[in-house]
């Protein structure tokens, strides 16, 4: 069996904001500012965070995500959602058509968004020169096993392959990493065949 | 490959109590009352319920299982752990030594617990006439795959054998449900070679 060990990033409950959306939240003209940057280049966890209401309930201090996007974006943990009381659907970033609608609550301001809440589809960012080197291309899936006493293989996951020389690394949701035991920086096996 | 579809039960956090603990929670001579019956003949989830408290936070209304044990049991998921600030054992349900101290707060009385909380360990009820079927025996490890959009495989499931023509049923907690999308009732195969 080949494999290729890869490390893992695990994505806690957060927020994309468009330009408009996060004047809405927090002012006009306001600009998100870079708290730290996280492991793609250009990518950061802003100071700002926000609040996500549904019917049933509100939860608290969503850490919004920048550069801003051209649409905003919730990506929650299935746990979340229970207590949120809505089911959105398993979605790859920014195909966000007829998924789920909250309400973002700023300092400045509320915004009832028709569509944004996800659940995001697991996948592994890799570069463009690694995912050949691999044998596979962008779009394939592959399984990815993670060891230890809560063992678990993720079937289906994604390969999304960016420029060459990119960062390899599996993103995972906290519920998926909790279920094994995983941790960001960990490492997981992906199995090629 | 040899399959068994089995039928899943997906296990919120929740917490044993001891009949000494019951009475310093909800008062002496308590006894706890049935809320309704669960899929094994004589539990129940009681109309109690307790909140769990730690150095870093509390959580409020885990629900109470009957009957009472010998020694109390929190019942955990990670993500529960990580707002509560510990790092419970991934374990056996009843094997609570060197587990995670906790304090039970009830509405006569509070418990410090040297010892209590625990992850628990994914396994299989069955009886013992079905793991013979299996080729398997108590306390042999299966694989479990998990299908859809989000599938996954779950290495190392117990296999814990009880009387014959006894419930056969996988039980989970809710990160490893909710990492593959499944809920109480759905169907999952074992993999038997």
């Amino acid at each position: 069996m080949a494999t290729k060990e890869i490390v893992v990033g695990v994505s806690a409950r957060h927020v994309h904001l468009s330009q408009a959306d996060v004047e809405t939240l927090f002012g006009p003209g306001h600009e998100l500012e870079p708290l730290r940057d996280l492991s793609f280049k250009g990518v950061f966890a802003a100071k700002e965070t926000v609040d996500v209401k549904t019917e049933k309930s509100t939860m608290t201090g969503l850490r919004v995500l920048g550069p801003v996007r051209k649409q905003s974006q919730i990506e929650l943990a299935r746990t979340d959602c229970f207590k949120l009381g809505i089911k959105p659907p398993v979605r790859e970033s920014g195909d966000l058509a007829g998924s789920t609608p909250v309400t973002l609550i700023g300092p400045k301001g509320s915004i009832d968004l028709p569509e944004g809440a996800i659940l995001a589809a697991r996948h592994i960012h890799i570069g463009s020169d690694t995912v050949a080197e691999w044998g596979k291309k962008n779009g394939d899936y592959v399984d990815v096993r993670a060891g230890g006493e809560r063992g678990v293989t993720f079937h289906k996951v994604l390969l999304r392959a960016g420029r060459p020389g990119g960062h390899t690394e599996l993103h995972l949701d906290t519920d998926e990493a909790n279920a094994c035991m995983l941790n960001t920086g960990d490492k997981v096996e992906v199995i090629l065949d």
